[in-house]
């Protein structure tokens, strides 16, 4: 089931493309500011090293239970959705059809004829 | 009466195309963040496991009841527009129609002259 | 009479086009979320069992009784429409068509020179 | 006398073009809800019956009295409007060609003058 | 002298051309609604008889006497107009081309600088 699962890519539809948390994207040193060059190789380690580490331990102890827990959370609410909100939106639609027709009708006949005598102010704009 | 049923394309209206609840839909890894890859594969099969189990459950308990009851409610609304809501509706377009016309005719006499006497104001951009 | 009946397209009129009331309008499973194929095809059957047997109930018991008082409430509708509001609305033009002539002749002469004097605020416009 | 009239198309002029009262313009079943065919069958005699029965009837008893009176009515309204209202529309339609004469002199002399230099405002705009 | 009165065509300037006073004028039984026939040709020959009836009765008394009243009421106004009312609209004019002049020429010393001074406001809309 898992082995059509993409490892290298894992953001396919890119829902976390804001997430920017490589040490790149967090530290750098503009031209006249520079830190001694073994500093900056080692805060470049440490910084990778404690990122992997702490994210790889969380996901490891809470990841497979969190995905589960989504798992049934999802499937209610697709229940509810395909079985209960559609339909009753769909109820919705026919009576507002009726309401639109009933609408147009009472507007045609009370506003139209007003609007359209009106209209007659702009008599010389006519082509 | 089940055997024309699509059993591949069960959305041929896209009644429900908003409802995006695959593992790609919902969890991503961008750059930098990268869990341990059986981690990674476990969540995935967790949540499908666990979505695919609680939904079916759900449908096979419910659905089919709430089919026939939405079946039930159907049947009663379209009775309901079909033998008194659409004649009921006519009835009405029939006094717009009679009172459109009156008021065009009133409009036409009372309203009319007005506007383009008025009209005359813009007597230079006749063209 | 009956015979001249279509009993395959019975609303060639488009009167109740929005009444969407079929299973595919109303149920429709999304990718991630499917139920078991028994379960979908139960479905399909009961809702169309309960919406064809409720409606054809409904139908057999009251359509018949409603059509008939349509029908009278239908005859008193033309019959009050065509020997007394159609006259009556015949008279109105009359009266209206007089009042119109009048109006534009008083309009014409009071209220169109003195909106075309001002229309030389608008000299520069001519074309 | 009464041999010119036509049978056949009794509303020459369309007056009543609106009033839809047959059948199909007022019932339609869509797809999905589909009533036994004997129901619907009798639905549509049951109706035209109805609609015929009660509009003969009332046309029997007071269709006859009803035109002569409009017959009356209309010759009065002829009469005054033929003897009375257009020889004074006449009368005002003299008074007000006149007035319109002296009112154009007026206007042209007073305002135009004024509104033709004001239009200077607009001078950018010349073609 | 009565000798080249038309007979036939008794309005040729079209006096009352809106006075529709036919029985097709008033009324018209659309599809679906029909009267019986020998009750629908008893309606016409009625509404004719008493239209002919009363309009031939009420000229045969009050016509001729009305023609008369207005005979010398348009002989009083033609003789009003043409020997009063137009010399003094001459005079009013030959005053009112004078003043008009005088007006144009204010207004284009006074105004027009003014106003196309401000037109300057549209500098941009110059084409």
């Amino acid at each position: 089931m898992a082995d059509s699962l993409d490892l290298v890519n894992r953001d396919p539809n890119s829902l976390n493309d804001h997430l920017k948390v490589q040490f790149e994207d967090v530290f750098g040193e503009p031209e006249g500011a520079r830190s001694i060059d073994c500093v900056w190789k080692l805060s470049y380690t440490c910084f990778n090293c404690w990122l992997g580490l702490c994210y790889k331990l969380a996901t490891l102890f809470y990841g497979i239970c969190i995905a589960a827990e989504w798992g049934c959370e999802f499937a209610m609410i697709a229940f509810y959705h395909i079985w209960y909100i559609t339909p009753m939106l769909r109820v919705c639609e026919i009576n507002c059809a009726v309401f639109k027709k009933l609408m147009e009708t009472c507007m045609g006949c009370c506003l139209t004829p007003c609007c359209e005598a009106c209209g007659g102010f702009f008599i010389y704009f006519k082509k």
